[in-house]
């Protein structure tokens, strides 16, 4: 990917705050160029503010007035709709989109449309588009702040980045290792042992207990420090019973 | 998905608009429970106008005093987090952490945190969730807005609910079926046939023109209706031909 060639297009936006609002979503997940066709109020200090720390892609923000303008050197053009048109186009969800936007990124300008808070792109402004990007929202509810409709689609280009590189495993962020199943091995036999000097389990039927015990410990994962611990703790259960037995 | 089954809970929420944005977040997404652990200023006029058609959500919201009265009925809990943490704990990013959120939803409540704008949740509260999520933002701005981190949650949720129903090709959503191989073929007979008439083309040495108009058209993909508009043109085309050179 390639997100100098990616520009965020904002078809006349009435609130600056959204303005505000989508520089910050767009800094989030490292785009940076904005472009705002005929805003309604901008400069304003409410997208100033709206925008947190992303104020200096408000600053660089590109004015222009007509939409031709500001895609005039765009190769791959998309623009976010909601589902009725008139005509047919191609139309993939935000997921799809995302991929298309990042592989064309690499070699070419790219740039991705979004309406005004109330109607959206008007059907001329949606014939310049090579692609027509949907969010499948539920039908209780369609109409999406226009912040969030960018946040979403610029979330789903780092996704589509960062793809391969995510740990795709809760436990491939886990900072010890896992315990071997040898290690398991040692430790129910160490557990088995001190139940049984403990007269919790009868090693005449042990079964059971020890395979609950099993399940227990072997749905939750330990890790070797963890095994460490609670071996620590029967090491020590053992030479107090045994000291007791003495007496 | 039970959605029913399913709460957001806003930790110290400060803004109040904050919370508007929330509730339109979430039911744009399909999702209703909001809890609301001590807010700031709430209820309050700037919730009501920025959940703008979800102000059924706010309306409906429990707000509680404590974390634990939150969450008390939760069989499943979730913490949305920033990556420095003191504990290791399986951390998931928010794809992996909707699909576990919809499998546990189907026979249990869970419970989604999300915590203060300045500083998330802390320790303590981390330490009560069962899967801490991350959402990789980019390093340059890693501070994701309070209602943006709970769309794009909620929009995870969605698309996993949705996961298989949409189309995932472009054109499958097409509204005329393509054009088969045997549609095509007639139709570059026809354009052959009227290139010639035109002598555009030389059929002594035809190739090199048709291959070229061959990839184009293959390239595009016309669907049935698209064949038979061209087709009209290229006859068209002919009988104008025709009747000139009759004159």
């Amino acid at each position: 990917m390639n997100s100098n060639n990616i520009q965020v297009v904002l078809v006349n936006p009435s609130h600056p705050g959204n303005i505000g609002a989508v520089a910050r979503a767009m800094k989030n997940m490292g785009l940076r160029k904005l472009v705002l066709v005929d805003p309604r109020k901008f400069p304003d200090p409410e997208a100033q503010w709206r925008s947190a720390s992303a104020v200096d892609i408000i600053d660089s923000a590109r004015v222009v007035s007509s939409l031709d303008e500001a895609i005039k050197d765009s190769q791959f053009v998309v623009g976010t709709s909601a589902r009725d048109r008139r005509i047919p186009w191609p139309v993939q969800d935000a997921r799809l989109t995302a991929r298309r936007i990042v592989d064309h990124s690499v070699s070419e300008n790219v740039s991705i449309l979004f309406g005004r808070e109330d109607s959206g792109l008007n059907n001329e402004e949606l014939k310049r588009c090579n692609l027509h990007c949907h969010i499948p929202t539920h039908p209780d509810y369609e109409s999406l702040n226009l912040s969030m409709a960018v946040q979403i689609v610029c979330y789903e280009i780092r996704m589509t980045e960062l793809e391969g590189t995510l740990p795709r495993e809760e436990d491939s962020d886990w900072e010890n290792p896992f315990a071997t199943a040898q290690d398991m091995e040692y430790f129910f036999e160490h557990l088995e042992a001190t139940l049984v000097d403990l007269d919790f389990l009868n090693p005449a039927a042990p079964k059971r207990l020890m395979t609950r015990l099993r399940r227990l410990f072997n749905r939750v994962r330990l890790d070797e420090m963890e095994v460490q611990i609670l071996r620590g703790v029967l090491k020590e259960t053992r030479r107090v019973v045994g000291e007791n037995r003495n007496k």
